[in-house]
């Protein structure tokens, strides 16, 4: 197998939409799936796939496609989707409370267990199942009793900004960044952003110039 | 000037970031940037940015570096935002609201319209300032009568499978997918896509592997 430092961001990149597909299928009841039907369900060609999958010692076996079982777990083991990770959401506003309460990622391993927000009339109110609003001031006193790997920042720019060095501070080992801004964090800090503007900038790039 | 269609994605998806720095230096009252401080800035080489500003006919001045202003406004309009795009909102869930109310989106020309909401509770409520939500029974009827060129979708998938070819059959441009799924839509529509489960996969996915 290769140094998994070499793989290619795009292939990474794809690897959830692979793991999505299979999970429909399994969902299905499909067993099995050629090289062909995959390719064309997945619109992607089937020498692609074939590519990506080798990147982590391939799957396929000639002849007779792939074991959709055994293919969704191990795109899942690759993804880091068979542990658990301590989430907690800074910001309880709609996409905080979104994030928060969304039990798909729940589902997936990502257990959501604290949100925090500056608005008082928020504290003590709990979203999804049961999961509690706590003041933003607590933030610190809760990262030394509570592991946390992930936390989702959901909140304006400057407000986060001014967050982020607690969390870093306090052990947080990835950061999912809904805020409109890059932040500064140390080499081992992963930080995942979702730039909703950005995405949407894009769309009228394409709309300008399709 | 290059044509366009030849651009690659990795250029275009950069295209926003240097507009939201070039932003944040425009408010700051900056006028001139020299190369090596933008590329401090955007954290990217200064190569890196003239290579991706020469696929639109490049911006910078030999020993001066860049125009604030004018960078700005030229990236935008290269991104589209010189223009106004009418934009409804098929969802009024956290994520539907929290995109229907977000007021950066209008200042930059997304100008959002209405939303659609199958919810009989929410029938009647605005949002952000002033937009209403609307029955989904009416979708069909608002855009035989409204020009629509976006419709961002914010419900789950099955949901959106079937509200895809009302959007497509009423002439909507271009589609800003939340939901869980991808769309078959004919050539002629855009379909960009904000895959959340993704995005976490793949935090969680460089969490595992760094």
């Amino acid at each position: 197998m290769q140094d998994r430092k070499l793989i290619s961001k795009a292939v990474i990149n794809r690897l959830p939409r692979y793991y999505r597909y299979l999970g429909l299928l399994k969902d299905q009841g499909v067993e099995h799936i050629s090289s062909g039907d995959f390719s064309r369900m997945m619109k992607v060609t089937a020498s692609q796939i074939r590519q990506d999958l080798n990147h982590f010692g391939g799957f396929g076996q000639q002849g007779y496609g792939y074991n959709v079982d055994k293919l969704y777990e191990e795109i899942g083991k690759i993804l880091g989707l068979d542990r658990v990770y301590h989430t907690i959401v800074i910001g309880a506003g709609r996409i905080g409370q979104a994030i928060g309460s969304y039990e798909g990622f729940s589902n997936r391993g990502f257990r959501m267990e604290a949100l925090f927000d500056r608005d008082p009339a928020k504290h003590g109110d709990e979203v999804g199942s049961g999961i509690k609003i706590y003041p933003l001031s607590y933030l610190k006193e809760y990262l030394k009793t509570h592991k946390v790997d992930i936390a989702a920042v959901a909140i304006p720019s400057e407000a986060a900004n001014a967050v982020v060095p607690i969390l870093v501070e306090g052990g947080v080992e990835a950061i999912w960044n809904f805020a409109h801004t890059d932040f500064d964090v140390p080499d081992n800090v992963i930080v995942q952003s979702v730039h909703l503007s950005e995405s949407l900038m894009q769309l009228s790039y394409k709309i300008v110039h399709h």
